[in-house]
């Protein structure tokens, strides 16, 4: 297909796939006459890759690229490659804002990284000492330790177990065998777009349980509250 | 106490405080002579809210203001300040990058939005029109369907169902009574804090489970992986 099908059936503008060619992110089409080049279901594949990475993961450009890059070295294990994702998405949300957890070597920042350290052993899981979640939620424990929370540990525990599960699953549905191409746009979709999936259920679920507990069963949402309130 | 002291017991600069006092999110401390205010707990408290809401949340001062006012409005229905919140927190992520989910009204978004209206009716949750998660699980089920996933619902249901018994836990610690402060600092850390600590506990899961299933165990973290491959 030409550059225009290309766009109509990806919902991508032509000036913004011509930029995506420029930049590397998308392989050239093959040259079928002097100025025109053909594209096939490829393109249309990682046209879509690329907005759900935009779209629903925030990434900048610069971390799609990253994604981009070990999703077409194949030579990177699977385990580093999720790495990747992990990476690109930031410390603990999309990459706009930097929150890149207690950093401070005083005592309340190093107890929380402790805590952390321990906390992941007490549950066995084998986690990189680098991984960049693993400072988010010690910014986290230190967060709950100011807010008043008397046992960390225990008021995680519900999300751990729901976690694992989750994670397993997503693992499970991955190494089911599958070409590399299929394999890999699971790890890169399991990474990004259940987690914002999971964001969103989990404030759909909160508003749905306030609204029964608190009897504020009403016709405009909070966006329109927010919006009315200024 | 002084500022300077109010600094050392929350780790915030004394500059930085004194912005937040100029910009209104922190009350004004009980003046003690001409040049001088004298601080309590209250303030102690109200930076480690705004700090938490920066730094594990990721809002912008923009969005702080927001929900400081709906925090100190005694007239807001809980259910509308955890509104607040989700809509300071963005359509599905900390504020920084725009990913607002399929507006437009061609037929993938329209099925999208309409699969979603679906999907929470057969959950049976009630949820505003205007809430602005609605909007990223469209974006989400539009995702999914562009990389080829079968049957969207199913793929979503493990999510709904752990963000539906954590919602409810998350609720059930709220209402349990107490002073309005307290359950005000419950809502907010409640969508804030654990959301950051559910996405950095999911990540955190994902390398171990994909550790053991691809067999990779290693000494050095994705973190140090992302660097060296540059």
């Amino acid at each position: 297909m030409r550059i225009a099908e290309l766009s109509l059936s990806t919902g991508v503008p032509v000036a913004t796939i011509k930029y995506y060619l420029r930049e590397g992110l998308l392989f050239p089409g093959a040259r079928s006459a002097p100025n025109q080049a053909q594209y096939d279901a490829g393109h249309v594949r990682r046209l879509h890759l690329i907005r759900v990475l935009i779209d629903v993961g925030g990434l900048r450009l610069t971390s799609v690229r990253a994604v981009l890059e070990a999703v077409d070295d194949r030579d990177l294990p699977l385990h580093q490659l999720m790495g990747v994702a992990h990476h690109a998405l930031g410390p603990s949300g999309p990459d706009g804002p930097p929150h890149p957890g207690p950093a401070g070597e005083d005592g309340e920042a190093a107890a929380a990284r402790r805590d952390t350290d321990s906390f992941l052993e007490a549950r066995g899981w084998k986690v990189g000492a680098g991984a960049p979640a693993r400072r988010t939620l010690a910014g986290v424990l230190m967060s709950l330790r100011r807010l008043g929370y008397a046992d960390d540990a225990e008021v995680l525990d519900p999300y751990a177990a729901a976690a694992e599960e989750l994670a397993a699953g997503d693992l499970a549905s991955i190494s089911g065998g599958g070409r590399r191409n299929d394999i890999v746009e699971h790890v890169v979709a399991g990474t990004v777009v259940f987690e914002a999936a999971f964001v969103a259920l989990r404030r759909l679920a909160q508003e749905h349980h306030s609204a029964v507990r608190f009897g504020a069963v009403q016709l405009a949402g909070p966006l329109e509250e927010g919006a009315r309130r200024g």
